[in-house]
């Protein structure tokens, strides 16, 4: 199979870390051994220094929802033109925490922005450039929340509204139905199953 | 009449301050006092950090021009959001150094960005939002460059070359002539007569 870009997609306290060792070791076990890996908002210096901007905020000035997008399309861009497509290009395959889906359930679903703005955005800056596959981890958001809290300090996003949440998640589902390259795991369940779900979906795939 | 959002624009040494000194001193004879002060980009908090991200860049990561773009977009709205449209709206003067139209020149034009991505992106952010006056101080670029580095160090736009400030010179000519809200000073006169062009011209939009 030629080498791809897979992305892990959740909400907070989804498990995203542990999906992605998952992830690594399947990918290992069939062979794969060169991997990159980024995370959003991030992954190039400059998109690191504005994920520092989105996720805690400045003083005295609220961060506005469009201001927030742009910053995030901007980290992104710098991210795939930098980062992921060179990677692509050099035969490796990469593996995302979080892409462009994360934008669209949190500020589309969450922040609710017009879905004209974020589909035009989204083409203007990425055109078709997409992941293979993305393996979203759905949950409840209160239990996500919960295992996010017990895990420390929540940043500025982190400290939305339940609703905002409630909203995400929505439109993960709503988004995942309707796209074949997101599959949905049900991240509610205990954690071995989860890792289980993961592989055999996984390996189906790459089966493919 | 009432209060404006009037703009001034130009390449690098183009003499911005000493032209935003003279439109204000024009508007007080004018009777006008109460004036809000922008740059761009810049003039929030976070429009401010953008600012120094895009003027200086950063070490090991050389910004795309789409993650200029989009920094550039992002500063600009948080500043026209929490700024500008809340001063007009207060019955407020706003004096711009530099608004869009410079992303039209130096990113358009400059940086040869696709002209339907940056009308796109500009529609989505701003909508038709836009200044009720622009005084493009139009000069060689030579010109300007020589005067820029008269003041000390330039920075990371500054340091481009003469084709790109040529560029984005002939894309401020030419929206100047596609806009009447956009009137061209000439700029490589002394300075006094850039002075007296710029009073009259101010007094004669205010009369109209």
């Amino acid at each position: 199979m030629k080498n791809q870009f897979i992305v892990i997609e959740g909400l907070e306290g989804a498990g995203k870390t542990t999906a992605i060792n998952t992830v690594v070791e399947t990918l290992k076990l069939a062979g794969i051994n060169e991997m990159v890996f980024t995370r959003e908002p991030g992954g190039t210096p400059l998109a690191e220094k504005l994920r520092e901007l989105i996720k805690q905020g400045i003083e005295g000035d609220k961060v506005t929802d469009k201001a927030e997008l742009l910053m995030l399309y901007a980290a992104r861009v710098q991210l795939v033109d930098t980062v992921i497509k060179p990677a692509l290009a050099a035969g490796k395959w990469v593996i995302g925490d979080r892409h462009d889906l994360s934008s669209q359930a949190y500020q589309g679903g969450g922040r609710e922005i017009d879905r004209h703005l974020m589909a035009s955005l989204r083409n203007l800056v990425l055109g078709d450039f997409k992941p293979s596959l993305t393996l979203y981890l759905d949950l409840p958001p209160e239990l996500g929340l919960q295992r996010a809290r017990s895990r420390g300090e929540l940043d500025r996003i982190e400290k939305e509204s339940l609703a905002f949440f409630e909203r995400t998640r929505h439109r993960y589902l709503e988004l995942a139905a309707a796209d074949d390259t997101i599959l949905t795991i049900d991240a509610s369940q205990d954690i071995e199953q989860v890792q289980t779900d993961i592989r055999r979906t996984l390996l189906e795939w790459l089966g493919k």
